[in-house]
């Protein structure tokens, strides 16, 4: 069902449609981006469907009745995005979705970052540049519940004449206490997704996330991982958006059966202390080490409310805390230790 | 009093004293700290003693009978520390004291870090490095009792035959309601021992307070500011290590009174809500931006539970707070944009 509400509009024909709604006007206006048939019109029409998508399969599960709120902005250096937020419902305790679509200058320290992962770019020069992203963390209430995150962006880099572009993105989970079946349900679902465009994909990407999703000075993972890939520019722009839109469209199936099946369990005081405490290690890894947090956070006139909206609404840090190996908490913290393959 | 107690351990003769009880053995061998009469010696007694003095004026005001809980470390590289902290009590939500007296060896990147500072060191080389601190973050229950953060150290470099020291540290405050009295009292003690050395100090220091405590993505300082100062070699190393034991003793007459005054106030919820929000903003500077703690947490080995010892044991993050313009809440907000001038 959902394909076939999106299919409409980010198919090689734009056609805007008239059954999904979106959560704000575009950022670029609808009768351009209806002109239009480049992969920068496709991409925002894309991310903002996942977007309201998105947002309503949650509203859907939200028995409060909370809705999110959603917040129009414009960067003063070029382009905007729309950004929405329900925080403090029953269900969820703080979930954003924020889409931006932007333009500008990249300063020579952001092209030198570029260059060093590979890029041919001119060294010392500030550089045009466009970009289309969406990105969201769901931090639920109940701690039966898992946090998720994703994030998929459309690049582009102007030099001279060329113009160089590329994908990237994720999606990955965030359990408090490990349930075996979710994991495997999950990462299967990203497998699907991955399976359906190159059968090589998954074992690199889900490799790749558990690289970058760690904590260093904690030795552990953020979570049980899911796929992460960047500087995606093969077989060809169309392929490479498919499966982009392919991921984006998985985030639904692979995440609303695990908020379903929890989001009613009993839980303890305890329970909810352990989620405070692994929310704090969330924290940490996204504002000491998360590249996207950064390089927004030092990024002149950078939206900073939409950048911080992944920070969970309560977090804890105690003092040498080391649960009890043979517990929950135990066993939880041994496989982000060691990272496991789910399927 | 304090002075006098203080007083025996560190003047030019190392006496130790029978008086002050640690809150554990010295890193050091007691035997070889009294033996020597090095700068090394008497700042590991020195910082041994300010831990101590602090820690038990602390724990006089923990109306909740709570302890400090204290952890001896060593590092594999060289060296240890003591670790205090205290937890959950009643007048303290968490506060942590640490001393470490460290060595070992610079990677050539935190020398490159020392010579764009302006030292004159050789580069692309290891160097052999000494370093002796002291590091307290209290944060109270009470959301009237400001936070207090200080830290006092000392540093040798050997480059060849050449030894490079100085001296670096501050006290700074972090209300979450503003009493002028108390900022008018704080930087008044800090002043005080400031103009005791160097009539030029507390102006200079004051400014580089809040220049370094900024926290440029929301154009607040994290609070009301102190001193705070790096590299100080002159006019000689017994003045300057008189100058940095002077501001450790100005920290329990510039903070005490602080927490006398405040820790039984009734408060409200919201009132409390404003301080776990105004914590997470404590949590934003120092994972994204403090110095010590990503020079800490980057270096192989570091002991990261007293890094991040630091941390609040609760903070919230809400998306797009913004108080009330003429709220007290408003008020603080409007004060940490634009520093004031309290002495």
């Amino acid at each position: 069902v959902l394909g076939a509400s999106l299919a409409c509009a980010y198919g090689t024909t734009v056609v805007a449609c008239k059954d999904v709604t979106f959560m704000a006007k575009t950022v670029t206006a609808e009768e351009e981006l209806k002109r239009a048939n480049d992969m920068r019109s496709r991409m925002e029409l894309m991310i903002m469907e996942a977007q309201a998508e998105f947002c309503k399969a949650l509203e859907l599960e939200e028995d409060g009745g909370k809705k999110f709120n959603v917040d129009k902005w414009k960067r003063a250096e070029g382009g905007g995005g729309v950004t929405c937020v329900l925080q403090d419902g029953k269900v969820f305790e703080k979930a954003g979705v924020n889409i931006s679509v932007v333009t500008g200058n990249l300063p020579p320290a952001a092209v030198a970052q570029m260059r060093s992962r590979g890029k041919n770019l001119r060294e010392g020069v500030e550089l045009p540049f466009f970009a289309a992203g969406i990105s969201a963390v769901i931090h639920p209430r109940n701690p039966y519940v898992p946090t998720i995150h994703f994030n998929y962006r459309y690049f582009e880099v102007k030099d001279g004449e060329k113009v160089d572009w590329w994908f990237g993105g994720g999606t990955d989970l965030t359990p408090y206490y490990l349930d075996e079946e979710d994991a495997v349900h999950f990462h299967g679902t990203l497998k699907a997704a991955c399976d359906r465009h190159d059968t090589s994909y998954y074992k690199k990407f889900k490799k790749w996330c558990d690289k970058y999703f760690h904590i260093p000075h904690r030795g552990e993972s953020r979570g049980i991982g899911g796929i992460f890939f960047d500087d995606l520019d093969t077989p060809g722009q169309e392929e490479a958006f498919k499966f982009v839109t392919d991921c984006a469209n998985s985030v639904i199936p692979s995440y609303i059966p695990i908020v379903k099946k929890h989001k009613n369990k009993m839980y303890t005081d305890n329970e909810r202390q352990w989620q405070l405490l692994r929310r704090g290690r969330y924290v940490e890894f996204n504002l000491i080490y998360d590249r996207g947090t950064k390089f927004g956070l030092h990024t002149p006139g950078a939206r900073f409310e939409s950048i911080l909206m992944s920070l969970p609404l309560n977090a804890r840090w105690e003092y040498m805390n080391v649960p009890y190996e043979r517990s929950r908490e135990g066993k939880l913290t041994e496989i982000l230790k060691n990272p496991k393959d789910w399927v």
